[in-house]
């Protein structure tokens, strides 16, 4: 197969970054063709850049008219990636859409179903699932190495940002704009990991936000979350954009050990008995199963955004199956929408979550917005460090 | 001052590990001079190991009168000690009570009530505060080098305790017999600690608690709570006798940095700007204020019990203060009801807690407990490896 031909849309930050690499070659098979952004300074920006080898546009669906691209990778806010995905697969265009898939799973359960009904190749830009700790500890449960999962628990707190983050955007961190905070715009990767690495999706949430609790802001900037799942595990994610310095650590507990994830390096203590059999059939009292710490070796490359890309063009050109398939976007956004809606209504929330409600208490949060930001103020930050 | 002549109340795993260092005059100015058990077969042990150098009763209110004791240390089951410290207190005599300071609130006021009106010393075993490490902390908290605290999170879940722990006991691990299980039993160091380094009390608690989740036992088992403070910080605490290894990781986050305390590790992740102002004068978008990760020293000597029982003797000829003042059991415990309670109404609870709603709840447990143990059974286990 030919190049595929890829347009981005929205020259924000990831945008930006999108198309410098495209632009250069870095990903086999993909030719950057055309960019749209409403912005007449980033378009100038992409002109004095590219000249014309890559066709501008203000409009996103002239782009997708234009007849010049095979492909589209959304970059542009939250709010607007299922619209312009659903346009994209109506006109027979492959799609990346940067995450989150959207805001509320409404939205997103109709791009999963105008991606169904197109012919086309849907990625949703999950770049940590390119890491390849996070590839081993699923391969440690889904081989059985760990066994059933009894806890899981991941603080990831190293996401600081000050308050001169937040005023950079008009869009950023309102519920008009962003539809959250820290949930929307910095953990949609360890959502989709916490699922995607232990294979589970919790049952019901009880979560508890702080809203503008360390910035002027109007959305969620500190989280902590429990969850139940199915299988009678629970887990606790706790998420803050107000602490420095941060923590990231993932433990999961399991019935043949214990994982710990933490400053990029995978320990499994491993029992030699697992711990189910060890307790009905230990007769001492005080006890424990004999544990080996085992450091496990990770290999391959964490190739990141490319590495996305990459990927979603050879599927493109050669059928391949995805890492990272865009119909999967909606299942830490469930997550995210079950702890916003736990927070709001201060009760437990069952999964999946009841989209009209969450819609509804969206919507109710937007109407009490007290935020005066200049919606239209706008300044691209240097994404370096950003994930 | 003379020595003082110590009786022990209860010859079960901690009572006989007390007795035995009393004897052999490890705590200065101390001496065993008797000991009580209501179990025939440990008095028939005393006498053979100590001969009638200590008196030996069945009834402890013998023991109280019996004019050869100045200061008892109680180490009976749980819902005793309150009882048994109020007759010590109205013989005058100085108390030291293991932990936990009894099994509500409601119980434990009238024991710190006894004690004001008596005109003795009143510690309580809380030998974890002798540990440095923890000292530390409190160090650091007091001194104000962390600054406000924002979040508290420890998991502590290495308290793993097969089926035959729990079988080896009667009391254990019933509602009447211990009144509650691993906060009971095997947290009171750490939900005391978690307070006392931290100066915090919480001012609401929402907890999720295990009944008999990894083992065949009516109580809790497995604990995840939620607390928030005064002063807007929150906190996770995380507790289990299930998992196997467990976890033991605290972790404090704070305006001028983080502290972890972690395999006998103290790290300080220090600040140069503390982030308050850093966030309300940097300007940049992205950026942290600059962070230095200090292994603080750790000095001085984990003096576990022995330390405590000295602590409370040197209080007793001296008039030292106590590091664990037996009216601060109250802090622990009021926690750890309120989690209890949380769990049960599956709500929120204020602190301080309802005790009298707390008192009615437990009743509700012990009235419809299940438990077929023989009450009587009991077994004297090696206490190597607790705390």
């Amino acid at each position: 197969m030919e190049n595929v031909r890829v347009g981005i849309i929205g020259l924000g930050n990831m945008g930006t970054n999108h198309a410098k690499y495209l632009y250069r070659k870095a990903i086999d098979g993909a030719v950057l063709t055309a960019i749209s952004d409403h912005n007449e300074e980033r378009l100038a920006w992409a002109e004095k850049q590219w000249g014309d080898s890559v066709q501008r546009f203000q409009d996103p669906q002239q782009l997708m008219a234009s007849g010049v691209v095979d492909a589209v990778l959304i970059a542009t806010p939250h709010y607007s990636h299922t619209e312009l995905a659903i346009k994209a697969f109506e006109n027979q265009l492959h799609v990346m859409v940067e995450k989150p898939a959207g805001v509320y799973t409404k939205q997103v359960k109709q791009m999963n179903a105008a991606a169904a009904k197109s012919n086309t190749v849907f990625g949703i830009m999950y770049n940590q699932r390119t890491n390849p700790i996070y590839q081993k500890l699923r391969d440690l449960v889904q081989s059985g190495e760990l066994g059933e999962i009894k806890r899981t628990n991941w603080i990831i707190t190293d996401w600081y940002r000050p308050q001169s983050y937040y005023d950079s955007g008009g869009w950023r961190a309102t519920w008009e704009g962003e539809g959250g905070g820290v949930l929307l715009n910095q953990d949609p990767h360890q959502l989709d990991l916490w699922q995607w690495t232990t294979g589970l999706m919790p049952k019901r949430v009880r979560a508890f936000c702080g809203f503008g609790k360390y910035h002027s802001i109007e959305v969620e900037d500190d989280v902590t979350a429990y969850v139940e799942y199915e299988n009678g595990a629970t887990g606790v994610f706790v998420t803050s954009t107000g602490e420095a310095p941060g923590t990231n650590r993932y433990e999961i507990s399991a019935n043949n050990g214990k994982v710990v994830i933490e400053n990029g390096k995978l320990t499994f203590h491993r029992l030699r008995t697992p711990e189910r059999e060890f307790n009905a059939t230990y007769k001492g009292g005080f006890g424990a199963p004999e544990c080996w710490e085992i450091n496990v070796p990770i290999r391959g490359n964490h190739s990141e955004h490319q590495g996305i890309t990459q990927d979603w063009i050879n599927a493109i050109r050669s059928g391949s199956p995805l890492l990272a398939p865009g119909e999967e976007g909606i299942r830490g956004l469930e997550i995210s929408n079950a702890i916003h809606l736990s927070s709001w209504l201060d009760d437990w929330v069952d999964l999946p979550v009841d989209e009209d409600l969450y819609y509804k208490k969206l919507q109710e949060a937007i109407a009490a917005s007290t935020s005066d930001k200049d919606r239209s103020a706008s300044k691209t930050l240097d994404v370096k460090g950003t994930y």
